[in-house]
C-alpha cells in the first residue's frame, strides 16, 4: 500500500511544515532542519511555566498538535517512532523556558529517557529551572519494571497545560503531573500493525484475530485474540482495567490509534459506556485521534479515577481544535416522535393465496442479495442486494399485520411499509410505485394496468426513461408482455435487463457517475432484480 | 478485514447512541428506531431557522456529528450509504421546525433528492416553512447533469449554520448556502477503496495506482493513475481545480476520506499551500476527517472563492468539538535557534587511511539497513537498521568537516555529530560511546582501551548489562578479543550477537516489551548490527 509521502527523509519536516502554515500562525519553529524539529508556541512569553513534550514522530497529532495555549508550549519531534537527539531537546527548552521554568513530559520509553534526561542535565548546569515526569500508563504487561508510556500522555498534557495556564508554579504543575500519572491505565488492541513509512507492512495479524495490549509502535500485542466483535472486544480490555480500578469516578480517554473509521468508534463508544465499567466512567475524552500509531486500525482505553481539581483541569476550555473536549457521560436523551409519525396501522386480514406470493417475491429479492452487490459493487456503491433483501425481510416480518385480503390497501400498505424500512432512492420509488398502484387498484383498474399505473408514476418523479440504465428497462417490457402470462413477462425482463449491460452511458440513479468501461457487460443491478423477480415468479408456477 | 462492529443491522443505531452518550448532553435522538434515526440539538427552542442535513451514513462526523450550535440542527441518519426514509426526514423537520421554517441541505444523489424532497412537500403541505439546497461541489466528471454532493457540503452546514445563529431569516440563510454551494468545487483522491460493513471489499485499486476523482461510497474514480508521490498527488487535482479557480481569495477544505493517517494530511496540506493554487488560498478548513467514505485511504480538496460575508460566517466560533475552525495560512515562523545550539564546527585536518576506514565502517551500517529493520521488526518497532544507516550516511556526508587527523578529537566529534543526526536511544548511546572514547583517548588510553571506556560508560548511563540482550552483548566480546585482531573479534561478537537469539526475557531497550514467543530465534538488531560491523571490516582487511 502505498502512502502519501514524497521522500522518506523529510517526512517529519514535511508534516511539521504542513501543521505550522495550517495553524492560523499560532505555532513557529525553530530553525535547524534537519536535526532539529522542534514547533513552539508564536505567541509565548515566557511568564508561565512551559511544557515540553515530544518523542518519535508517528503520534499524530501528538505531540506537534498538542502545542497550543492550554496544553503544550512546545514539542520536539523525533524521526518517525525514534527518539529527537539531545540538542533537539536541549534547543526546545533553552527557546521556551523563562523564570518560572519548565516541565519535561517524557513517554516511558529508552530513547526518550535518555535523550530528554541528558538534555535536562545539560539545561540545570546551565541555570535553567527543568524538571521531568516520566509516564507510563500501558498496563499490557503487568509485570514490566518499566510500562510503557502510551495513550495517556495526553491526559498529562492537558491537566497540566490547564494548571501552568492558570499560573500554576513549576512545582504544583510537576505534582498534577505526577498524580495524573499515577493513576492512568491504558491498554490497546488492533486489527492490524501499521505502516511504517519507507518499510514493508509487517502482515503479523492474521484476518480474523486482534492483538490486545498493543504498543504505538506497532510492537506485537501481548496477546492474540479470535476476533468477535465491538463488544467482546471492549469486554477484553474492560477485563483487564477493571481489577485495577477503584470505586471512584474515573475519566476515559478513548484513543482511535489512526486507521478506525469515526463509525467504528462510536459503536466502540458506545460499548464502552455499557460495559460492566460503564458506572465508574464519569467524563470522556473522545473517541478521538489523540495518540495515533500511524494509521494503525486500532483503539485504546485510558482510565483515571479523578479529584475535584483533575475534573476541574480536565474540562477547562482549551484553544486546541484537535482537543475533543472532556464531556460527561450521560444517558440518552430520546424525544417523542412528531405527532402523525407513529408507525401506521392497517386493518390486518387474511389471505393465503396472496401471503404465499408475497412471500415468495420475498425470498426471491432475499436469495439475490449477494449477486445484486456484486452487481451494484461494479457500478455503483455495492448496496441494491442489501436494501431489497433488507425490504424483503421487513414484508414478511410484517405479513400479519397486512390487509391481505384487501388488494388496493395491500398495496397501499407496502407502500408505506417499504418507505418506512427501505431507504435509498429504490426504497422511496418503490413506495412511490406501490402507493400509485393502490391508488390505481382502488379506483378499479385491473392488477396489470394498476402496475403500469404505478411505474408511470415513479417514471414522472424519478425521471429514468426506458434506456436509462436502470430498473423501469426491465419492469416496463416484463408488464408489456404481462397479459401474455408470467412466463413472457420473464423473458421480457431478462431481454431487459441483459440490454442495460449495453448501455455505456448511464442517464440516471449512482451509474451516472462511473465511466463507459466499468459498466460495459454489467447488468444493472436493479433492472437484474426485477428479472430475478419475474423469473423466480414463473418457474414456482 | 475485521472490522469493530456488532451486528451488521444496528450499526447505525449503536453509532448514532454513542455520539449521543458521549456528546456531553448535547445531543438526543428522536424515538422511532430502528427506522427513524435522527439526531437533535438537546438544547434547541425553536427560535431560529433550522437547518436540517443527513443522507446515508458512513461518512461521520457528517452529518450527525456535526449537530450542534452553529451548525446543524438535526442529522436523518439512514443506514451505510442509503437514503433515509421519507418519514424519517419529514420527523426531524417536524422535531425542529419552529415560526423561522428550516432549511434542508442534501447531497445531490437520487435516493437524497427523493426522500428529502417528498418530505419537504409533506411538511409544506403541513403549513411549515421549508427550503431546500442541492449540494452538487463534485467536479469529477465535467459533463455530468448532476454532479455529487460530496466535502463541500460541509462549508454549506458551517456557512448556513452561522447565520442562522445569528438569526438570519429563511431566505437570507437559504442564500448563503445557495451562494458558497455555486462557489464550491470539489475533487477527491484515494490509494483504496472503503470497507462497507458486512460486504467483501472491492480490491479495485491495485498497489502502486491510485484514483482521482473519486465519490464517498467507494463509487470508482474516473481516472485511475500510476502513484507517485504526495506532491504529484496535490498536482493531479489542483491541475483540475485551477482552471475552475477565478483570481479571487479562496477558502480551501482539506477533508480526509477517513484513512488517511493525520501524518501523511499534513504533509499534503504543505503540498496544497505550496502548489500552483497556494497563493490563492486564503483560509483553511483542516486538514481533518469531515466528510469520509469509512475508512477510505484518500483525500478531497473543496475551494470556494471568499465573499466578506462568507470569510466572517465560515471563521465565526462554534460549539462543536469536531469543527476543526477556518484558520489563515500563514508564512512559516522560524525562530533562530537558542545561543550555544548551531551545528558544532570542527577543525577538519585531512587523514587518507582513517577517512577510509571511517567509509568502510559508514558503508557496511548502510548495507545492513534492510536487515536489520526486518530483524527489528521482529522483537522491536523496525528501525534500528534505518537509524544506524542514516548516521551511516550522515557520518560520510561530513567527512570533510571531521578533524580526521587528530583521533581523539575525532572521536568526540563522531559522538557530536551522531547526537546531532541520529535521534532513538541507539543515537545517543553512540554519541555517549563516542564521546567517552575521545576523553579516554585524549588522556592518553590505547584505541582498544578507549573503546572499553566508551563501553563502560554506555552502560553506567543505559543501565544495559551482559546478557540483557542488547548490543552490549556483541562488544563487549568483541573489545574483549580485540587484542588478538579483527578476526577474533568478528568472531566474538557473532558469538554474542547469535546468543541474543536464545535470551527470552530482555531486561533492557524496546525488546522488553515483547514476549517469549517473538523473540525465540531472533537475534538483537543492535547486537547483529556490531556482529555485521567487525565481520565486514574483518573481510576487507
Amino acid at each position: 500500500m502505498s502512502q502519501f509521502i514524497n521522500n522518506k527523509e523529510n517526512i517529519v519536516t514535511e508534516a511539521v511544515d504542513g501543521l505550522i502554515s495550517t495553524s492560523g500562525g499560532a505555532l513557529a519553529r525553530l530553525d535547524g532542519y534537519p536535526h532539529i524539529k522542534v514547533v513552539v508556541r508564536n505567541d509565548w512569553d515566557k511568564s508561565k511555566v512551559a511544557l515540553i513534550s515530544g518523542g518519535g514522530s508517528g503520534h499524530e497529532p501528538a505531540h506537534a498538535g498538542l502545542v497550543g495555549e492550554g496544553m503544550l508550549t512546545a514539542a520536539v519531534c523525533g524521526e518517525v517512532f525514534a527518539s529527537p537527539s539531545v540538542d533537539a531537546v536541549l534547543s526546545a527548552i533553552l527557546a521556551v523556558t523563562g523564570s518560572e521554568g519548565c516541565l519535561l513530559i517524557i513517554k516511558n520509553y529508552t530513547g526518550d529517557r535518555l535523550n530528554f534526561g541528558l538534555a535536562a542535565a545539560r539545561a540545570i548546569e546551565m541555570g535553567f529551572k527543568v524538571n521531568m515526569v516520566i509516564v507510563d500508563d500501558d498496563i499490557a504487561l503487568p509485570d514490566l519494571a518499566k510500562p510503557r508510556g502510551i495513550a495517556g500522555t495526553v491526559l498529562v498534557h492537558k491537566i497540566a497545560g490547564a494548571l501552568a495556564n492558570d499560573g500554576g508554579s513549576l512545582d504544583e504543575v510537576t505534582k498534577v503531573a505526577e498524580n495524573i500519572i499515577a493513576g492512568t491505565k491504558t491498554i490497546g488492541m488492533s486489527l492490524d500493525t501499521c505502516t511504517v513509512p519507507g518499510s514493508p507492512k509487517d502482515q503479523r495479524i492474521e484476518d480474523g484475530k486482534v492483538e490486545l495490549g498493543l504498543g504505538i509502535h506497532g510492537e506485537p500485542g501481548f496477546e492474540k485474540l479470535d476476533y468477535i466483535d465491538a463488544k467482546q472486544s471492549i469486554a477484553a480490555m474492560v477485563n483487564k482495567l477493571e481489577p485495577l480500578m477503584s470505586n471512584e469516578s474515573h475519566v476515559v480517554l478513548l484513543n482511535n490509534l489512526g486507521g478506525v473509521s469515526i463509525l467504528e468508534m462510536s459503536i466502540l463508544a458506545n460499548e464502552l459506556v455499557n460495559s460492566s465499567i460503564g458506572k465508574k466512567l464519569k467524563l470522556i475524552i473522545g473517541p478521538a485521534s489523540l495518540m495515533t500509531a500511524i494509521d494503525m486500525r486500532g483503539f485504546s482505553i485510558s482510565v483515571c479515577p479523578l479529584t475535584a481539581q483533575q475534573e476541574a483541569l480536565l474540562k477547562s476550555p482549551c484553544a486546541l481544535s484537535v482537543w475533543p473536549d472532556c464531556k460527561e457521560i450521560t444517558p440518552i436523551a430520546i424525544v417523542d416522535l412528531p405527532d402523525g409519525l407513529t408507525p401506521v396501522r392497517h386493518n390486518p386480514s387474511k389471505h393465503d393465496e396472496t401471503a404465499t406470493l408475497i412471500t415468495q417475491c420475498c425470498e426471491i429479492m432475499i436469495a439475490a442479495e449477494a449477486d445484486l452487490n456484486a452487481l451494484d459493487a461494479k457500478s455503483g456503491d455495492g448496496d441494491t442486494g442489501s436494501t431489497v433483501a433488507g425490504a424483503g425481510r421487513s414484508i414478511i416480518a410484517a405479513l400479519e399485520g397486512l390487509p391481505l385480503a384487501d388488494h388496493p390497501k395491500l398495496f397501499s400498505a407496502i407502500g408505506q411499509e417499504l418507505s418506512q424500512v427501505m431507504g435509498g432512492s429504490s426504497g422511496v420509488l418503490l413506495a412511490i410505485f406501490f402507493t400509485a398502484v393502490g391508488d390505481a387498484s382502488s379506483n378499479g383498474a385491473s392488477v396489470i394496468d394498476a402496475f403500469k399505473s404505478g411505474l408511470n408514476r415513479m417514471q414522472a418523479i424519478g425521471g429514468a426513461n426506458l434506456g436509462d440504465r436502470t430498473m423501469v428497462d426491465a419492469l416496463s417490457p416484463a408488464l408489456d408482455a404481462l397479459d401474455n402470462g408470467l412466463e413472457a413477462a420473464a423473458i421480457a425482463a431478462r431481454e431487459g435487463a441483459n440490454h442495460t449491460s449495453t448501455i455505456l452511458v448511464a442517464k440516471a440513479g449512482r451509474s451516472t457517475y462511473v465511466n463507459e468501461e466499468q459498466l460495459k457487460g454489467n447488468i444493472d443491478p436493479g433492472a437484474e432484480a426485477v428479472a430475478r423477480l419475474f423469473e423466480g415468479l414463473s418457474e414456482n408456477r
